[in-house]
């Protein structure tokens, strides 16, 4: 098929939204999306498969064949230059390839590639740009690039409110505040998660499955994880002492913390939130149970410039509203 | 000005902005706009005056002057029928200058009139459509048909909040959690109501103004009502003893309660709200002050169904909801 002329923010947008497809399936490697392009067609595709490996670029360029001497590779991520023994160096199947040109959405910061793909494929006489769709090619890849930089998982917390941000009424009972589209919605979010926390509270209240109950999808639950000062947690679970101690979960590069309020406002006190998920649905509850305890602020001043919107959405009579914490 | 061609939803929305104008200021008479159109132009404009006259139909055909001979009126209410010492009945006023057509928004409920303006213009032959645009016309004079139809003020209630539905911290700070544009948007609110109440907490904390403080509509400031079981107020204000009261408020069709949580949930408890207006800062504020007290709400089904949302602006980085109570 014959595409009319696309930018390389297009395909660069074009290649995060098949990252999408291994996001948390590549764990704990980050789900790198790969477009191969010549003359305007699309040669090749690939996504990092489960477990990591293929790479999405040697997806693509099996898929492209031939076809990939001479294309333009668009990578949501630089590609990597250390050899493995499940495979060779990205920088140097693009080059035997005979690739033209690489765009890039972001730099490595794994110290075993960081810059050495660039300087690879550049030695070789390919182009390279980096920093394409970058914001997008780095959000697409939060859980990996925040275990490099950070140390610890992507933590995107998840809240359920009345428009008065109520949680629950005073006798616990929240079936349901927001509608089946919403709760839809929660199952895909999940997943796109490696592990999903919840707080003693809200495991005893409720004993939840957070499993994905969405047909095809039945495979992708994440880990369950239980915030459990005394350090124990049941049989499928993974108990954790402190919010303090989310680096210490393997493998874990997005974790979803899914209540209750008291476990939302710990994770909030010691600033390990990199993204709000509000599901509101269009109810009163009043006085009732509300979605955060203490967080620790002292000061309205302290609460400003902290979140900022990137997505919002009508889900049935809900709105889901995504928030990226500004750092 | 040939404007291009338009519709008689179009012209109708036109004549219900030109409303707004009037809007609180002509009480305790409903404002209502009308346009006067012939061959496609606009050949006169009007709304209801301070007071309640002369009527939006009276102001666009002295405008409008022999020109209105064979014109198309919109009006957003059904002209009135009835003559009254401060001036004739608008559908005499219509006829005697000669329109050709009547395009109503939505009928009159006042006894007085309430369809005997529409067969008054059909006796004297001219073509009359009513229920053009009507959902928003009826929106546009809330505060009147609400008086003839429940007996009381349109109610609307304001809630500035965080995104957990906070309306302070927990030592009662509030200064500011929305932004300057957001508080602008409020003023230009309260221009819009006949009245502004507050409960006993509030008004001790806070000695709120309540006034317009934007360049032109000082003198737009709604009165100050109180609600007060001791039926006391100071200066300036009046006293409410009970939100069951507000039909006592003479002259009063658009009443706006500000604040707070308690005062805000006894409008819901015994469902005297009719429009939610939500001011929404992206903040997190955690265990605070919540938006509503006890609103009686028993079982969680009874919440849905009640609310729909008809606009939403972002106001700076706050964002603006606009609810309806769905009867």
């Amino acid at each position: 098929m014959i595409l009319s002329p696309r930018s390389d923010t297009d395909w660069m947008q074009a290649a995060i939204a098949l990252a999408l497809r291994g996001r948390a399936l590549s764990s704990p490697n980050p789900s790198v999306g790969c477009i191969l392009v010549r003359d305007g067609r699309v040669v090749g595709r690939g996504w990092t498969m489960r477990g990591g490996r293929p790479h999405g670029e040697a997806m693509a360029l099996a898929a492209a064949g031939d076809a990939a001497r001479g294309a333009t590779a668009y990578v949501t991520l630089e590609p990597c230059a250390h050899d493995s023994e499940r495979g060779p160096a990205c920088a140097d199947l693009l080059i035997a390839a005979g690739v033209a040109r690489v765009v890039i959405g972001t730099q490595d910061p794994d110290p075993r590639t960081n810059g050495a793909g660039i300087a690879r494929l550049e030695a070789a006489g390919i182009t390279v740009q980096s920093g394409v769709a970058e914001a997008s090619a780095r959000a697409s890849l939060s859980g990996f690039i925040t275990r490099q930089t950070l140390g610890r998982p992507f933590v995107t917390l998840k809240l359920a409110t009345s428009l008065d941000g109520q949680i629950a009424l005073a006798d616990g009972s929240s079936q349901w505040i927001t509608g089946e589209q919403a709760r839809a919605h929660t199952h895909v979010e999940r997943a796109h998660h490696d592990a999903i926390l919840v707080g003693g509270g809200t495991y005893r209240a409720d004993a939840p499955r957070l499993d994905v109950r969405l047909a095809g999808l039945e495979t992708r639950s994440p880990r369950r994880v239980l915030l459990s000062r005394m350090g124990d947690a049941p049989a499928g679970w993974t108990a954790l002492a402190s919010p303090h101690d989310i680096a210490s979960l393997a493998g874990v590069g997005w974790l979803m913390v899914e209540g209750g309020a008291e476990t939302a406002a710990a994770f909030l006190a010691i600033d390990s939130v990199d993204r709000l998920l509000l599901y509101r649905a269009p109810v009163l509850i009043g006085r009732g149970k509300a979605a955060l305890g203490d967080i620790g602020l002292g000061n309205l001043v302290d609460a400003h410039g902290r979140w900022r919107l990137d997505n919002t959405r009508l889900l049935g009579n809900d709105r889901m509203e995504s928030y990226q914490r500004i750092r």
